[in-house]
């Protein structure tokens, strides 16, 4: 398609969605279940199609030479599809956000103001290589009332429109108009800008991927963008730790996964309780074959340790390294991760109430936790249901975004026939 | 001041305000609204100093030719120099926002999840005329513990300073640093265009004023914007409405203040109801001078009133003067204001539950209305204490924005050891 005719396509595709979402945003909670039990019904009997269109991405991949790790996150089994199929199941289960009604109270004026919550309105999710996200993202969006806009990878083209008629024979099933969840199908980098840009058709844009791409959508985008860029995640053992506590939650902070966005990048040591901990840290680490890089005072405890560079304490390794630095108090951790972290999650390990209470407020991070892993930080583990994404803004949502991330909130007022004085 | 000069000068800003932000955010309530106390002394002391500098501003503006209306909003009187005084007292007595948390709940893991509200960070403000905005603005983002940029009209200039003298003193006297709130010093329009694109020190950009400054502001900003454009407000009067209430709050809606961004502008009328309503209400606005610009139906039942073109239904008149549609049923209603409306504030007269009902959820607008005036959208009125604007948009904050617009809810994670399997 020449750029003309992408803008025309866009454009169309931007007008359809927003007539879609002003229909799904009023559609009963029964209907937006069934076309979701619908959807999961498609991909389960489809499986055989899935698998055959994702094949053929598989091997365009390969035949592009495309890495080994892209083309893991490319790949669907027979269990990922079962688990695709499953998590649609799980967003029908959750309650419907759309409608609640809070805070209603009466004024002195005699009127009643309460909030109702409300979809956004047209999303727009923009992801890699990972075929189930269209099935996720396309089923979070509904069940918020919004209508969706998804464009996936050019390497999962196939695998993605193959998921999409499941996800249109859903939609039709409950009645609902096709174009509620459109996947663009055009892999043409121009769409993006036209998707990312198209003011009045677009409300939110939600962006999936490595940084590179969610940097450039950001700088870019002319619509309100839900993200985050890096998660660079902080344990700080204090003094007062319980000391196998500790040695539990830095373990699995860093070794539970090494290339998720809450592994812990960096952790901070108190130095009264440097010696004990990293004594017994450093072996199980080494033992892990986790590379330690340390700043001076860490290496003259634990000798097998590479010098901290201080590029290090900016980087988001999502590999099985980890920067180590030693502390004096409680301050100058904080102060580390306020000036280095990407506030997404840091965790405190101590037994002492007035520390565990400062480093609650005064980080600024969109998860700040307590004698537990980072790795928790996740739509599932904290009850959200699912996760469209994490955010580290601070403006909308912040950290995992859920069904009500994807809603807003409008004021009602009921009278009685008051006017103003 | 070279736009070299500019650029530093407003860096330098933005990097005070980041800094002052940090110590702000972890102020206890008690030196926030010693604070507040201490400015509004001050302004009540300074009375004599405040009427000079706004002589000065005002004189200015005359020998420049500029409009009544805006030397009106220009103008400080003592009355509003003590209700600004006031102003600042009132803000001390609201309950403090920060540090409260919610939704603190168990999850299976063991872990406890919950919310704790933060302040934003770094609060850009840019307004016209009005020298009010100045320690308004400031004591709303002071008290959700936000650091303020104001950036005042230049007309306004001599005004802006003797109040930001008063406030600097109250933020001393609570021992917090001056630059929690700067006045931008110079008059230069390069200072906006760095203010709205320093994403690393502004984390959010509320601008009040004339259409043309937030179009400007909001097509330029690389920052989150907190913004209404226009104030198109609709009442519907169904033909199940009361005919008392529907008079009155239509009068009410339309004459009680012409030129506030709550005030009606358009009136929908149910056919069946609309020759009994146009008889007594086309007598009430024509007593009252107000010009009505009505449809063919309209016009055949009351004849005084123009002829409404197109551009009338999309047309923010702040003035005399409304547009006037009669409609077959509450469909049509609803897709008149969801097409013609700009999502601001919007009511139905109706005594029918279900059209309410539907009214309410249907209608996609910051503040939806059953049986009382769009008048009441406002800040005060909804008992949010006082407002930092009024939202149209979707995304963090819709209809007035109090203290918990100038907020955002972090994440944390309350844990005794637990690790992630």
């Amino acid at each position: 398609m020449s750029t003309t005719e992408i803008k025309q396509y866009m454009q169309s595709v931007g007008q359809q969605a927003r007539s879609a979402s002003r229909l799904v945003a009023k559609t009963e909670t029964i209907a937006k279940n069934q076309a979701l039990i619908a959807m999961a019904d498609a991909i389960k009997r489809d499986e055989q199609k899935l698998l055959s269109a994702n094949t053929m991405d598989v091997e365009n991949a390969k035949a592009k030479g495309l890495d080994t790790a892209m083309i893991d996150r490319l790949t669907l089994s027979q269990k990922g599809i079962a688990t695709m199929a499953e998590g649609l199941l799980q967003i029908a289960s959750l309650a419907d956000p759309i409608g609640e009604i809070t805070n209603l109270n009466f004024r002195p004026s005699g009127i009643q103001v309460g909030r109702m919550r409300v979809p956004l309105g047209v999303i727009g999710i923009i992801y890699e290589a990972r075929p189930n996200v269209t099935a996720d993202a396309a089923a979070l969006c509904l069940k918020a009332g919004n209508a969706a806009i998804l464009r996936g990878g050019s390497e999962a083209i196939h695998s993605n429109q193959a998921i999409a008629a499941c996800v249109r024979e859903g939609l039709v099933t409950a009645g609902l108009p096709e174009s509620t969840v459109q996947v663009i199908e055009t892999t043409d980098r121009a769409a993006v800008g036209e998707l990312i840009t198209m003011k009045d058709y677009v409300d939110v844009i939600v962006p999936r991927g490595g940084k590179g791409l969610i940097e450039r959508i950001s700088n870019e985008a002319r619509v309100p963008v839900i993200k985050h860029l890096d998660g660079i995640c902080h344990v700080y053992i204090d003094d007062q730790a319980d000391f196998d506590k500790a040695i539990r939650i830095s373990d699995n902070a860093k070794t539970q996964r090494y290339g998720t966005c809450n592994t812990m990048e960096t952790l901070l040591i108190n130095v009264n309780i440097a010696p004990k901990i990293l004594a017994a840290l450093g072996e199980i680490y080494q033992k892990k074959n986790v590379e330690m890089r340390g700043d001076e005072a860490a290496r003259a405890i634990f000798a097998n340790m590479k010098p901290a560079i201080e590029e290090d304490w900016s980087t988001e390794y999502l590999a099985p390294v980890l920067s180590i630095r030693i502390v004096n108090d409680l301050d100058q951790a904080i102060d580390h991760i306020n000036h280095y972290g990407s506030q997404h999650t840091d965790a405190i390990i101590t037994e002492n109430y007035s520390r565990a209470r400062r480093f609650l407020r005064e980080v600024d991070s969109s998860s700040v936790m307590v004698n537990t892993t980072t790795r928790f930080a996740d739509g599932f583990e904290y009850g959200l249901g699912a996760e469209i994404g994490i955010s580290t803004d601070k403006i909308h949502a912040r950290g995992p975004v859920g069904l009500e991330g994807l809603t807003s909130q409008k004021y009602i007022v009921l009278g009685d026939g008051q006017i103003r004085q």
